[in-house]
Protein backbone atom coordinates (compact mmCIF):
# COMPACT_ATOMS: atom_id res chain seq x y z
CA UNK A 1 0.00 0.00 0.00
CA UNK A 2 2.27 2.68 0.81
CA UNK A 3 4.70 1.48 -2.29
CA UNK A 4 1.78 2.27 -4.60
CA UNK A 5 1.18 5.64 -2.62
CA UNK A 6 4.35 6.84 -3.31
CA UNK A 7 4.39 5.53 -6.90
CA UNK A 8 1.74 7.82 -7.52
CA UNK A 9 3.28 10.77 -5.76
CA UNK A 10 6.30 10.52 -7.62
CA UNK A 11 4.06 10.05 -11.08
CA UNK A 12 1.88 12.94 -9.83
CA UNK A 13 4.92 15.13 -9.10
CA UNK A 14 6.35 15.05 -12.27
CA UNK A 15 3.84 16.95 -14.11
CA UNK A 16 6.06 17.77 -17.27
CA UNK A 17 5.94 13.86 -18.18
CA UNK A 18 2.16 13.92 -17.14
CA UNK A 19 1.47 16.37 -19.44
CA UNK A 20 3.69 15.03 -22.22
CA UNK A 21 1.89 11.67 -22.61
CA UNK A 22 -1.48 13.84 -22.68
CA UNK A 23 0.34 15.89 -26.01
CA UNK A 24 1.40 12.63 -27.52
CA UNK A 25 -2.24 10.71 -26.78
CA UNK A 26 -3.59 14.14 -28.66
CA UNK A 27 -1.18 13.90 -31.66
CA UNK A 28 -1.64 9.70 -31.76
CA UNK A 29 -5.10 10.10 -31.86
CA UNK A 30 -4.72 12.50 -35.13
CA UNK A 31 -1.82 10.22 -36.19
CA UNK A 32 0.64 12.88 -36.13
CA UNK A 33 3.79 11.78 -36.07
CA UNK A 34 6.18 15.04 -33.94
CA UNK A 35 9.65 15.97 -34.00
CA UNK A 36 11.17 17.86 -31.06
CA UNK A 37 13.86 19.95 -33.37
CA UNK A 38 16.80 21.38 -31.07
CA UNK A 39 20.23 23.24 -31.77
CA UNK A 40 22.23 26.15 -30.32
CA UNK A 41 20.60 29.92 -31.30
CA UNK A 42 21.81 30.35 -34.93
CA UNK A 43 21.81 26.87 -36.05
CA UNK A 44 20.40 26.76 -39.02
CA UNK A 45 17.15 24.74 -38.08
CA UNK A 46 14.31 27.80 -39.78
CA UNK A 47 16.96 27.29 -43.08
CA UNK A 48 16.61 23.55 -43.24
CA UNK A 49 13.08 23.39 -42.48
CA UNK A 50 12.49 26.25 -45.52
CA UNK A 51 14.64 23.84 -47.93
CA UNK A 52 12.26 21.15 -46.85
CA UNK A 53 9.29 21.33 -45.27
CA UNK A 54 6.91 22.60 -48.07
CA UNK A 55 8.43 19.49 -50.14
CA UNK A 56 8.51 16.38 -48.07
CA UNK A 57 6.88 13.61 -50.45
CA UNK A 58 3.14 12.65 -49.90
CA UNK A 59 3.78 14.26 -46.11
CA UNK A 60 1.69 17.28 -45.19
CA UNK A 61 3.27 19.04 -42.75
CA UNK A 62 3.14 21.58 -40.02
CA UNK A 63 5.66 23.50 -37.32
CA UNK A 64 5.50 24.58 -34.44
CA UNK A 65 7.31 27.65 -34.03
CA UNK A 66 9.03 28.40 -29.93
CA UNK A 67 10.96 31.23 -29.61
CA UNK A 68 11.52 33.75 -26.57
CA UNK A 69 9.99 36.76 -28.68
CA UNK A 70 9.11 37.79 -32.21
CA UNK A 71 7.86 35.45 -34.88
CA UNK A 72 10.68 35.83 -37.87
CA UNK A 73 11.37 32.60 -38.17
CA UNK A 74 7.44 31.53 -37.99
CA UNK A 75 6.91 34.38 -40.63
CA UNK A 76 10.03 33.25 -42.90
CA UNK A 77 7.93 29.25 -42.90
CA UNK A 78 4.67 30.65 -43.01
CA UNK A 79 6.14 32.26 -46.29
CA UNK A 80 6.16 28.50 -47.97
CA UNK A 81 2.01 28.30 -47.22
CA UNK A 82 2.84 25.59 -44.32
CA UNK A 83 0.38 25.88 -41.26
CA UNK A 84 2.70 27.66 -38.22
CA UNK A 85 2.09 28.36 -35.12
CA UNK A 86 3.92 30.95 -32.97
CA UNK A 87 4.71 30.12 -29.29
CA UNK A 88 6.44 32.56 -27.25
CA UNK A 89 7.36 31.74 -23.82
CA UNK A 90 8.37 35.43 -22.88
CA UNK A 91 4.20 35.99 -22.88
CA UNK A 92 3.27 33.99 -19.40
CA UNK A 93 6.20 31.73 -19.26
CA UNK A 94 8.31 33.91 -18.22
CA UNK A 95 10.94 33.92 -21.16
CA UNK A 96 11.68 30.57 -20.49
CA UNK A 97 14.45 29.21 -22.46
CA UNK A 98 13.24 25.98 -23.43
CA UNK A 99 9.83 24.76 -24.21
CA UNK A 100 8.02 22.55 -22.06
CA UNK A 101 4.99 19.93 -22.48
CA UNK A 102 2.54 22.71 -20.73
CA UNK A 103 3.85 25.21 -23.12
CA UNK A 104 2.92 22.93 -25.83
CA UNK A 105 -0.16 22.17 -24.82
CA UNK A 106 -1.19 26.01 -24.40
CA UNK A 107 -0.66 25.64 -28.21
CA UNK A 108 -2.40 22.61 -29.58
CA UNK A 109 -5.69 24.17 -29.90
CA UNK A 110 -4.52 26.36 -32.26
CA UNK A 111 -2.44 23.26 -34.31
CA UNK A 112 -4.24 22.15 -37.38
CA UNK A 113 -3.64 18.41 -36.37
CA UNK A 114 -6.82 17.24 -38.89
CA UNK A 115 -4.56 18.60 -41.69
CA UNK A 116 -0.57 17.54 -41.10
CA UNK A 117 1.03 14.11 -40.91
CA UNK A 118 4.14 15.68 -39.29
CA UNK A 119 4.51 18.19 -36.69
CA UNK A 120 8.04 19.57 -36.15
CA UNK A 121 8.51 22.13 -33.00
CA UNK A 122 11.38 24.18 -33.47
CA UNK A 123 12.70 24.34 -30.11
CA UNK A 124 13.90 27.75 -28.69
CA UNK A 125 17.91 27.69 -29.48
CA UNK A 126 19.95 26.49 -26.31
CA UNK A 127 21.72 23.27 -25.71
CA UNK A 128 20.93 22.82 -21.97
CA UNK A 129 17.42 23.08 -20.78
CA UNK A 130 15.33 21.53 -24.19
CA UNK A 131 16.64 17.99 -24.11
CA UNK A 132 15.35 18.03 -20.00
CA UNK A 133 11.61 18.68 -21.15
CA UNK A 134 9.41 15.97 -23.00
CA UNK A 135 6.89 17.52 -25.05
CA UNK A 136 5.12 14.57 -26.47
CA UNK A 137 7.59 13.74 -29.54
CA UNK A 138 8.10 11.17 -31.29
CA UNK A 139 11.30 11.87 -32.16
CA UNK A 140 14.27 14.51 -31.24
CA UNK A 141 16.51 16.02 -33.79
CA UNK A 142 19.31 18.19 -32.60
CA UNK A 143 21.61 20.49 -35.62
CA UNK A 144 25.15 20.99 -34.61
CA UNK A 145 26.52 23.75 -36.57
CA UNK A 146 30.35 22.96 -37.45
CA UNK A 147 30.68 26.69 -36.74
CA UNK A 148 30.14 25.87 -32.84
CA UNK A 149 33.27 24.08 -33.01
CA UNK A 150 33.75 20.09 -32.62
CA UNK A 151 33.93 20.04 -28.83
CA UNK A 152 29.98 20.66 -28.46
CA UNK A 153 29.05 16.98 -27.56
CA UNK A 154 31.63 16.67 -24.93
CA UNK A 155 30.22 20.26 -23.27
CA UNK A 156 26.65 19.55 -23.64
CA UNK A 157 26.10 15.63 -23.86
CA UNK A 158 22.81 15.55 -22.26
CA UNK A 159 21.26 17.41 -25.36
CA UNK A 160 23.30 14.97 -27.93
CA UNK A 161 22.23 11.75 -25.76
CA UNK A 162 18.61 13.12 -25.89
CA UNK A 163 18.61 12.72 -29.85
CA UNK A 164 17.35 10.22 -32.60
CA UNK A 165 19.34 12.21 -34.88
CA UNK A 166 22.39 14.85 -35.24
CA UNK A 167 22.34 16.76 -38.07
CA UNK A 168 25.61 18.70 -39.03
CA UNK A 169 25.27 21.55 -40.54
CA UNK A 170 27.00 24.73 -42.54
CA UNK A 171 29.52 22.01 -44.13
CA UNK A 172 30.03 24.54 -46.98
CA UNK A 173 32.49 26.70 -44.48
CA UNK A 174 34.72 23.56 -43.16
CA UNK A 175 37.28 24.85 -45.50
CA UNK A 176 37.18 28.21 -43.64
CA UNK A 177 37.21 27.27 -40.10
CA UNK A 178 39.93 25.00 -37.76
CA UNK A 179 37.37 22.35 -37.22
CA UNK A 180 37.06 18.91 -37.77
CA UNK A 181 33.86 16.99 -38.87
CA UNK A 182 35.58 14.03 -38.21
CA UNK A 183 36.69 14.61 -34.76
CA UNK A 184 32.89 16.42 -34.07
CA UNK A 185 31.47 13.47 -35.40
CA UNK A 186 34.04 11.04 -33.14
CA UNK A 187 32.95 13.09 -30.44
CA UNK A 188 29.27 12.71 -30.92
CA UNK A 189 29.41 8.80 -30.95
CA UNK A 190 31.53 9.25 -27.66
CA UNK A 191 28.63 10.99 -25.84
CA UNK A 192 26.28 8.83 -27.52
CA UNK A 193 27.05 5.43 -29.36
CA UNK A 194 25.15 4.42 -32.64
CA UNK A 195 23.10 7.78 -33.04
CA UNK A 196 22.63 8.23 -36.85
CA UNK A 197 24.00 11.51 -38.04
CA UNK A 198 24.06 13.52 -41.28
CA UNK A 199 26.11 16.26 -43.19
CA UNK A 200 24.51 19.01 -44.42
CA UNK A 201 25.06 22.56 -46.08
CA UNK A 202 21.33 24.31 -45.74
CA UNK A 203 23.24 27.43 -47.43
CA UNK A 204 24.17 25.27 -50.75
CA UNK A 205 22.00 22.64 -50.53
CA UNK A 206 24.37 19.59 -50.26
CA UNK A 207 22.92 17.13 -47.94
CA UNK A 208 19.35 18.04 -48.08
CA UNK A 209 17.94 15.09 -49.91
CA UNK A 210 18.97 12.85 -46.95
CA UNK A 211 17.44 15.43 -44.68
CA UNK A 212 14.50 15.69 -46.44
CA UNK A 213 14.23 11.85 -47.00
CA UNK A 214 14.23 11.44 -42.86
CA UNK A 215 11.81 13.64 -42.53
CA UNK A 216 9.46 12.03 -44.89
CA UNK A 217 10.30 8.62 -42.98
CA UNK A 218 9.66 9.61 -40.02
CA UNK A 219 5.94 10.68 -40.57
CA UNK A 220 5.61 7.77 -42.60
CA UNK A 221 7.05 4.93 -40.05
CA UNK A 222 5.81 6.56 -37.03
CA UNK A 223 2.54 7.77 -37.56
CA UNK A 224 -0.10 5.50 -36.78
CA UNK A 225 -3.37 6.63 -37.08
CA UNK A 226 -6.24 5.65 -35.19
CA UNK B 1 7.40 50.82 9.56
CA UNK B 2 5.12 48.65 7.64
CA UNK B 3 6.79 50.11 4.21
CA UNK B 4 10.64 49.21 5.40
CA UNK B 5 9.55 46.24 6.41
CA UNK B 6 8.00 45.18 3.34
CA UNK B 7 11.06 46.46 1.69
CA UNK B 8 13.27 44.25 3.54
CA UNK B 9 11.00 41.24 3.01
CA UNK B 10 11.56 42.05 -1.12
CA UNK B 11 15.07 42.22 -0.84
CA UNK B 12 16.15 39.40 1.27
CA UNK B 13 13.30 37.49 -1.47
CA UNK B 14 15.78 38.38 -4.11
CA UNK B 15 18.54 35.80 -2.87
CA UNK B 16 20.90 36.15 -6.16
CA UNK B 17 20.99 40.32 -5.88
CA UNK B 18 21.81 39.80 -1.96
CA UNK B 19 24.21 37.13 -2.77
CA UNK B 20 25.55 39.45 -5.63
CA UNK B 21 26.37 42.15 -3.67
CA UNK B 22 28.21 40.13 -0.99
CA UNK B 23 30.42 38.67 -3.84
CA UNK B 24 31.09 42.47 -5.56
CA UNK B 25 32.15 43.45 -1.91
CA UNK B 26 34.54 40.21 -1.93
CA UNK B 27 36.16 41.72 -5.32
CA UNK B 28 35.83 45.39 -4.57
CA UNK B 29 38.09 44.93 -1.97
CA UNK B 30 40.59 43.10 -3.43
CA UNK B 31 40.67 45.67 -6.07
CA UNK B 32 39.72 42.80 -8.44
CA UNK B 33 37.38 44.21 -11.62
CA UNK B 34 35.00 41.45 -12.76
CA UNK B 35 33.69 41.44 -16.61
CA UNK B 36 30.92 38.11 -17.05
CA UNK B 37 31.46 37.23 -20.33
CA UNK B 38 28.75 35.15 -22.10
CA UNK B 39 27.76 34.11 -25.55
CA UNK B 40 25.40 31.20 -27.49
CA UNK B 41 28.04 28.15 -27.69
CA UNK B 42 30.97 27.87 -30.10
CA UNK B 43 30.75 31.68 -30.66
CA UNK B 44 34.68 32.00 -29.39
CA UNK B 45 34.57 33.00 -26.32
CA UNK B 46 37.46 30.81 -25.23
CA UNK B 47 39.48 31.68 -28.34
CA UNK B 48 38.93 35.38 -27.93
CA UNK B 49 40.58 34.97 -24.64
CA UNK B 50 43.39 32.98 -25.27
CA UNK B 51 44.16 35.49 -27.42
CA UNK B 52 44.50 38.27 -25.22
CA UNK B 53 44.30 37.40 -21.73
CA UNK B 54 47.98 36.36 -21.14
CA UNK B 55 48.83 39.72 -22.90
CA UNK B 56 46.98 42.24 -21.06
CA UNK B 57 49.58 45.87 -20.37
CA UNK B 58 50.08 45.82 -16.56
CA UNK B 59 46.98 43.96 -15.95
CA UNK B 60 47.32 40.34 -14.31
CA UNK B 61 43.78 38.53 -15.46
CA UNK B 62 42.04 35.36 -13.87
CA UNK B 63 39.27 33.50 -15.16
CA UNK B 64 36.45 31.52 -13.51
CA UNK B 65 35.74 28.91 -16.08
CA UNK B 66 31.83 27.87 -15.78
CA UNK B 67 30.62 24.76 -17.53
CA UNK B 68 27.72 22.29 -17.47
CA UNK B 69 30.77 19.39 -17.80
CA UNK B 70 33.82 19.25 -18.24
CA UNK B 71 36.82 21.13 -18.24
CA UNK B 72 37.87 21.88 -22.12
CA UNK B 73 38.05 25.66 -21.62
CA UNK B 74 39.93 25.56 -18.75
CA UNK B 75 42.48 23.58 -19.98
CA UNK B 76 42.88 25.75 -22.85
CA UNK B 77 43.46 28.20 -20.81
CA UNK B 78 45.86 26.91 -18.14
CA UNK B 79 48.56 26.40 -20.78
CA UNK B 80 48.73 30.13 -21.01
CA UNK B 81 50.04 29.94 -17.42
CA UNK B 82 46.66 32.56 -16.60
CA UNK B 83 45.48 31.57 -13.08
CA UNK B 84 41.84 29.38 -14.47
CA UNK B 85 39.20 28.06 -11.60
CA UNK B 86 36.88 25.63 -13.25
CA UNK B 87 33.23 25.45 -12.10
CA UNK B 88 30.76 22.78 -13.51
CA UNK B 89 26.79 23.32 -13.31
CA UNK B 90 26.31 19.87 -13.29
CA UNK B 91 27.92 19.01 -9.95
CA UNK B 92 25.77 20.27 -7.62
CA UNK B 93 23.88 22.64 -8.67
CA UNK B 94 21.37 20.62 -11.46
CA UNK B 95 23.11 21.06 -14.78
CA UNK B 96 21.95 24.82 -14.89
CA UNK B 97 21.82 26.59 -18.21
CA UNK B 98 23.71 29.45 -16.51
CA UNK B 99 25.90 30.83 -13.55
CA UNK B 100 24.06 32.36 -10.90
CA UNK B 101 25.67 34.24 -7.80
CA UNK B 102 25.72 32.01 -5.51
CA UNK B 103 27.66 29.26 -7.73
CA UNK B 104 30.09 32.32 -8.47
CA UNK B 105 30.23 32.63 -4.40
CA UNK B 106 31.05 28.77 -3.94
CA UNK B 107 34.11 29.33 -6.14
CA UNK B 108 35.28 32.79 -4.68
CA UNK B 109 37.40 30.96 -1.86
CA UNK B 110 39.29 28.87 -4.62
CA UNK B 111 40.42 32.03 -6.51
CA UNK B 112 43.14 34.23 -6.19
CA UNK B 113 41.98 37.27 -5.50
CA UNK B 114 45.11 38.90 -3.71
CA UNK B 115 47.25 37.89 -7.25
CA UNK B 116 44.77 39.44 -9.83
CA UNK B 117 43.56 42.78 -11.25
CA UNK B 118 41.00 41.38 -13.57
CA UNK B 119 38.49 38.26 -13.46
CA UNK B 120 36.63 37.64 -16.68
CA UNK B 121 33.81 34.83 -15.29
CA UNK B 122 33.00 32.86 -18.60
CA UNK B 123 29.68 32.01 -18.26
CA UNK B 124 27.94 28.31 -19.55
CA UNK B 125 27.11 28.87 -23.77
CA UNK B 126 23.29 30.46 -23.96
CA UNK B 127 21.86 33.45 -25.33
CA UNK B 128 18.53 33.60 -22.46
CA UNK B 129 19.11 32.77 -18.64
CA UNK B 130 23.26 34.20 -18.26
CA UNK B 131 21.57 37.53 -18.87
CA UNK B 132 19.15 37.44 -15.67
CA UNK B 133 21.42 36.80 -12.94
CA UNK B 134 24.06 39.23 -11.72
CA UNK B 135 26.73 37.35 -10.03
CA UNK B 136 28.45 40.26 -8.67
CA UNK B 137 30.51 41.75 -11.77
CA UNK B 138 31.60 44.84 -13.13
CA UNK B 139 30.55 44.80 -16.67
CA UNK B 140 28.78 42.60 -18.70
CA UNK B 141 30.35 41.53 -22.47
CA UNK B 142 28.68 39.51 -24.91
CA UNK B 143 29.91 37.63 -28.50
CA UNK B 144 27.59 37.31 -31.21
CA UNK B 145 29.45 35.78 -34.13
CA UNK B 146 28.27 36.44 -37.51
CA UNK B 147 27.55 32.81 -38.50
CA UNK B 148 24.82 33.00 -35.67
CA UNK B 149 22.61 35.40 -38.52
CA UNK B 150 21.66 38.59 -37.95
CA UNK B 151 18.36 38.13 -36.15
CA UNK B 152 19.84 37.27 -32.49
CA UNK B 153 19.92 40.56 -30.83
CA UNK B 154 15.81 40.87 -31.79
CA UNK B 155 15.33 37.00 -30.54
CA UNK B 156 17.05 37.24 -27.53
CA UNK B 157 17.25 40.81 -26.44
CA UNK B 158 17.43 40.42 -23.00
CA UNK B 159 21.18 39.63 -23.57
CA UNK B 160 22.01 42.33 -26.19
CA UNK B 161 20.52 44.79 -23.65
CA UNK B 162 22.45 43.36 -20.98
CA UNK B 163 25.59 44.57 -22.12
CA UNK B 164 28.02 46.97 -21.93
CA UNK B 165 30.23 45.77 -25.13
CA UNK B 166 29.03 43.70 -27.89
CA UNK B 167 31.81 41.86 -29.42
CA UNK B 168 31.15 40.54 -32.95
CA UNK B 169 33.03 37.70 -33.90
CA UNK B 170 33.88 35.44 -36.76
CA UNK B 171 33.94 38.40 -39.68
CA UNK B 172 36.70 36.02 -41.47
CA UNK B 173 33.70 34.19 -42.62
CA UNK B 174 31.81 37.05 -43.71
CA UNK B 175 32.87 36.34 -47.74
CA UNK B 176 31.04 33.26 -46.99
CA UNK B 177 27.95 33.83 -45.23
CA UNK B 178 24.45 35.16 -46.59
CA UNK B 179 24.78 37.88 -43.16
CA UNK B 180 25.51 41.54 -43.47
CA UNK B 181 27.57 42.45 -40.44
CA UNK B 182 25.73 45.95 -40.75
CA UNK B 183 22.35 44.77 -40.45
CA UNK B 184 23.83 42.88 -36.93
CA UNK B 185 25.08 45.89 -35.74
CA UNK B 186 21.80 47.83 -36.38
CA UNK B 187 19.95 44.94 -35.09
CA UNK B 188 21.69 45.45 -31.89
CA UNK B 189 21.11 49.17 -32.29
CA UNK B 190 17.52 48.49 -32.52
CA UNK B 191 17.38 46.32 -29.00
CA UNK B 192 20.25 48.53 -27.09
CA UNK B 193 20.71 52.19 -28.29
CA UNK B 194 24.20 53.11 -28.10
CA UNK B 195 25.80 50.01 -26.71
CA UNK B 196 29.58 49.81 -27.71
CA UNK B 197 30.18 46.96 -30.55
CA UNK B 198 33.76 45.96 -32.06
CA UNK B 199 34.15 43.51 -34.72
CA UNK B 200 36.40 40.86 -34.64
CA UNK B 201 38.03 37.24 -35.10
CA UNK B 202 39.92 35.55 -32.89
CA UNK B 203 40.84 33.15 -35.67
CA UNK B 204 43.09 36.04 -37.80
CA UNK B 205 43.38 38.18 -35.21
CA UNK B 206 41.84 41.01 -36.84
CA UNK B 207 40.25 43.48 -34.45
CA UNK B 208 41.85 41.50 -31.69
CA UNK B 209 44.09 44.62 -30.51
CA UNK B 210 40.82 46.91 -29.55
CA UNK B 211 39.48 44.14 -27.76
CA UNK B 212 42.34 43.83 -25.45
CA UNK B 213 42.56 47.29 -25.52
CA UNK B 214 38.92 46.83 -24.23
CA UNK B 215 40.02 44.58 -21.63
CA UNK B 216 43.24 46.40 -20.45
CA UNK B 217 40.96 49.66 -20.01
CA UNK B 218 38.16 47.96 -17.95
CA UNK B 219 40.48 46.74 -15.49
CA UNK B 220 42.61 49.83 -14.68
CA UNK B 221 39.80 52.40 -14.67
CA UNK B 222 36.92 50.08 -13.11
CA UNK B 223 39.20 48.91 -10.48
CA UNK B 224 39.27 51.01 -6.92
CA UNK B 225 41.61 48.94 -4.50
CA UNK B 226 40.65 49.36 -1.32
Amino acid sequence: MHRTKVRIVEDALDANNTIARANRDDFDRHGVTVVNFMSAPGAGKTTLLERTIASLDGVRAGVLEGDVEGSMDADRLSALHVPVTQLNTASGFGGECHLDANMVRSAIPELPLEEIDLLVIENVGNLVCPAEFRVGEDLRVMVSAVTEGEDKPLKYPLMFRACDLVVINKIDLLPHLDVSVERLEANVEAVHPGVPTMRVSARTGEGIDAWRDWLTKAATQVAAPA
